[in-house]
């Protein structure tokens, strides 16, 4: 397995490096050699164009010579999760219904990150529909093992080094969950805050997010992504109020103990809690539910935040599985039980389901002021053996259904594997939040 | 024009058909005469096919017959605005740049329509990305007339009897300008009411909703799509909490006499008095600014409504204009003015005009309890001559801006031609709005 481990665990920052002089011809020809390695394997595309990436990448150089560059971020070799739709390569979403589909433009993401001169190299696997029967991904740490998912070629690639960053989308897991096995940085912004325009993910707490070897590249992707598409149309996007770069040492945590915790073996347990004592060890106040009260009440609010968020994606699926179903053959035993489901339950039971959300924000919300973030294991442990599941989401659904930024960094190590630590802040704060992340990883 | 003129100038109600014995082929076949007769002047359709919809007719024909329809529409021939997507038919927006494309799936409405048996007859033309720039379409009560727009197609063949309804879109006045002019009804429902998924319309203001012949047939039609696919994702879906075909009188109306009134010629407001004089005299208490501080507090703040909105949809034009642009020359000069707007407004400029938007939503919620409905036109006249424009919007604005649930009714003629009155609800309240305007309707 080590000849896949990446080079360079800590991930390679591409707006370092291009900051430092490095041609981003340069950069890019260090992922394709990943790809060249590794991708074989791993299978974390499902279409690229490395031609077509060196050409651009060599426009791009010339800009960045030329001492205008388009953005920090002109020349980053991405991937986009293949739910989003692009102009040059089709969007199949993981389902033979859409085998060879083109949806002929770019989505609002895709749009902006060309505008700012990122490469987008290919389009990277998701689960079928971003929902959980996976595709031909693996694990690029161990080939046994699920990279998870749905952004399951997102993570991976990223996680790997093929790509400095990808983009992903998370409505339950898809962003947390992956970045957490495959070892890279998870960035799953305020529900609304990026433009989700032409990604076929229709949930109301769907979102809009990136996975990056760093969190700098992280932030990089989501800013150029806020400043020219802005957010879901009547959303506030993405917040810079802080400059996450600056400071970001916060002075309390509360420790989220939510569903998944009981999964948790004793050694992963232990591994979380030194983590914490460090932060302890250098003035960060570590709280939680016995001395904060709030935290007790959302605690007790988010033990049924699976089957809630279940509910309401059941309902928010009638369509498109109705219109998927209309295919012909092809949608999975599992997306037609989903669909089974969503048929009995009444607007009232959605309705119902949406006011019970609401209430346990409105909780969520009553905590700020009283700590700086929650923190959380991003998964219960390293990526589980097996490629028939993507693993088990319940430390990524709090953040989900709340709506709140979160963001999982590469902090932990398990039997040997990535295992992230999570930081969960309040809506519409992103930037706060991410301050505090990078604080953390950059103690790492 | 006189043989262009609807053989059945109140409508013809398909519900009503069908459910006194009528067969669906039979009611096909009267739309397909008008067709026939027609359709090569007016110019509705992008596409349609009238053997697919003959075979359909005789399939539903067979289910009403074993009294098992599907729904009160199986059967109903119905148009699909073409910024909608349809799995059989292109979808072409209006615009060369999508020419042929083919977005291979079912919107939701189209998806919940077809499973309640409607029948799709065909595509109807719209303005280039339902905006301005008008398509082929000529009014069908006389061809030197704009039909209105944006949902330009479904409202001629909708008011010159070639279909029974037909699906629209507005974020500023598409649907209550274009039935006015054409003489159908037009309903738009509470924002986020009807699900908008794969309508390719991306405004925060954007709403799904139905043109028809009668009253009766757009309820029907919206209620379809709501049971079935529901309200866009996070909203409440089309409110039925009262029966919009029971009882409806209003105790009181406001008349809403905000822009548009200064163009309004003296025949026209001499029409609209005479109305209201008749609403009066049959006890429904008439109420204007001078009796209502709340509805004079919301016409000042509706005086800026038409800019307002456009500062909102400009901004959130970014994408996809974009990616549009991105395509190649195709975009009209319209729209490209448009995104050099929208690249010079700043995310604050956005957040501040969405905040305003809240803001006069509120003043709008104030009124409730103290008025029924607000009314007023639909539009300053009938339909312009000229097809170089689809007129002015300036009273289908305000539902616009309020997310406020409005139906155009076709109750008054101005020089021999169909001019709307406009019935305004309250947010989420559309049946009690929709009984109002039923009631008013059946008045005639």
């Amino acid at each position: 397995m080590a000849r896949l481990s990446p080079s360079d665990a800590d991930g390679s920052s591409f707006v370092a490096a291009t900051r430092s002089g490095e041609s981003p011809r340069v950069y890019l020809e260090r992922c394709i050699s990943r790809i060249e390695e590794i991708e074989r394997d791993v299978q974390a595309f499902t279409a690229f164009s490395i031609q077509a990436a060196r050409t651009a990448a060599d426009a791009s150089a010339l800009r960045w010579e030329a001492g205008h560059p388009l953005s920090p971020i002109d020349g980053m070799p991405i991937g986009v999760k293949d739910i989003i739709e692009t102009k040059d390569f089709p969007t199949e979403m993981g389902s033979p219904l859409f085998s060879g589909w083109r949806a002929g433009c770019d989505a609002a993401s895709v749009s902006a990150l060309r505008e700012a001169g990122a490469i987008v190299v290919g389009k990277t696997v998701t689960t079928e529909f971003a929902a959980t029967v996976p595709g031909s991904t693996r694990n690029p740490h161990d080939l046994s093992r699920t990279p998870g998912g749905s952004s399951s070629g997102s993570a991976a690639a990223v996680g790997s080094g093929m790509l400095a960053a990808a983009l992903g989308t998370q409505v339950v897991g898809s962003i947390i969950r992956p970045a957490s096995y495959c070892g890279c940085v998870g960035f799953k912004p305020t529900v609304g805050a990026l433009n989700r325009g032409g990604s076929h993910d229709f949930f109301s707490q769907s979102c809009l997010g990136v996975l990056a070897q760093t969190p700098g590249d992280a932030w990089a992707v989501a800013r150029e992504i806020a400043q020219r598409v802005g957010g879901d149309p009547g959303s506030a996007a993405l917040s810079e109020r802080t400059d996450p770069f600056v400071g970001g040492k916060p002075g309390s945590v509360a420790v989220l103990e939510t569903g998944g915790w009981s999964r948790v073996s004793d050694e992963v347990k232990t591994l979380f809690h030194r983590w914490l004592s460090q932060l302890s060890e250098v003035g960060v106040r570590v709280m939680t539910r016995r001395e904060l009260p709030e935290l007790d009440a959302l605690e007790r609010a988010l033990s049924d935040a699976l089957e809630l968020t279940r509910s309401i994606n059941a309902w928010e699926s009638r369509w498109p599985l109705k219109a998927y179903r209309a295919l012909g053959d092809g949608l999975s035993d599992v997306l037609l039980d989903r669909l089974v489901i969503a048929e009995k339950m009444s607007v009232a039971q959605y309705t119902d389901a949406v006011a019970r959300r609401e209430a346990v924000r409105r909780l969520h919300s009553s905590l700020h002021g009283k700590c700086d973030a929650l923190v959380t294991l991003s998964a219960p442990d390293c990526a589980p053996v097996g490629l028939a599941s993507t693993g088990d989401p319940a430390f990524a659904v709090p953040a989900s259904l709340l709506g709140a930024p979160a963001v999982s960094i590469p902090l932990l190590k398990a039997h040997g594997l990535p295992l992230g630590i999570q930081v969960i802040g309040f809506q519409a704060c992103d930037s706060d939040m991410f301050g505090i992340a990078r604080w953390l990883a950059s103690r790492n």
